[in-house]
């Protein structure tokens, strides 16, 4: 059985579309991260790094969304939601994958989430002003380099387009308005339209 | 042919290292960060993210450490530098990469690229007293629960392996002694001593 550790505003929401995408037996727990479950001993003894998604498995734990994202796609090879017999293909996944999290996903956190680098309160205006061009910049890139369409991969359906879903999902609170980037539009409303994620936001 | 764009002290190493460990044919281009040479227009043009490491290969350019990493270790399936044949312990192996890339990489980027979060000196200074601190956090989470030992994934040397030894490179810069992590002292000892690193080093 696969448990989920998910809070609904979070990037853990990729893991849970790609559950369902997979159609992949599994529950959900819910950390509620302002309430600061993630802190808690319990949830630390689980995962140290005290962040969700992390997703418990027979074999153990696994926490990192691009990993998650491609164990998941492993373990339902029928739903072909990677390109597991091109290793190009497959590499040029997990680069896209491996941006969001590494580059798109840290410029969001500077939002909220500040005092992971810095202490002072000016430090957290000054990284604020900055995540709205950061944010676009990192739809731009996606939008005029990365993006093959219909689909993130082209013409077939992948587990880089539940997460790059849930980054488009943030962009609003981030100061950027979808809609300059057609692509990414379009994308984020067929994504919407999606039974997976309508059934994970109705957790 | 595979071509590597590469800088000394830039993460790219890892991806240097592992072309030497999976004995596959490469060149070499220097893109030297310090003068500026990734924001030239010919390597823009290559590279629209403007950072090193970059792979050329016949299919196309792959960027970002770990879709590399992998791709390599795909290229050389004889030198068994992934575990593809396990599912969860590829998973594993893609976390850790995951966690450096996104985390411990983007603590040391706070050192020297503020610049790329925020605009004031104050954050700068700010964000370079949390480097330290965060970058022993990095190491310590590894130290005691991801590094299984005596390689990162066990008794079996893996693309990770490399991707550690440059992080560690860091640590002094970072204001960390790595002798108090002492699983990642040894590794970093005995990573120094491999034939890979002492002809990715020489470059
Ligand atoms: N690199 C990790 C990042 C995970 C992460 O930062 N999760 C956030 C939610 S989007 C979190 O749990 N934050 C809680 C906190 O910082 O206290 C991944 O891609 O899974
Ligand atoms: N997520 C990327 C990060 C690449 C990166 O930040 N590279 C640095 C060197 S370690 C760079 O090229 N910096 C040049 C710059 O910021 O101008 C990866 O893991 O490959």
């Amino acid at each position: 059985m696969l448990t989920l550790f998910h809070w609904k505003d979070a990037c853990s929401l990729a893991s849970l579309i790609t559950l369902k995408e997979a159609e992949l037996e599994h529950d959900v727990y819910v950390v509620n991260l302002p309430a600061g479950d993630q802190r808690k001993p319990e949830f630390l003894a689980l995962n140290p790094k005290g962040r969700v998604p992390a997703l418990k498995t027979d074999r153990g734990i696994l926490t990192e969304t691009p990993a998650i994202l491609i164990y998941l796609a492993q373990l339902a090879p029928d739903k072909k939601l990677a390109p597991f017999d091109d290793p190009f293909a497959l590499a040029t996944l997990q680069s896209f994958n491996a941006f969001l999290c590494s580059t798109v996903h840290v410029a969001h956190a500077h939002r909220m989430r500040g005092s992971r680098w810095a202490d002072e309160q000016s430090s957290f205006d000054d990284m604020q002003r900055r995540v709205p061009g950061n944010i676009a910049d990192g739809c731009r890139q996606i939008e005029e380099t990365m993006f093959a369409g219909p689909w993130v991969m082209g013409e077939t359906f992948s587990v880089a387009d539940p997460y790059l879903f849930v980054i488009c999902s943030w962009t609003k609170v981030d100061g950027v308005d979808i809609a300059d980037f057609p692509k990414l539009h379009d994308h984020f409303r067929r994504m919407s339209d999606r039974p997976s994620v309508q059934a994970a936001l109705a957790m």
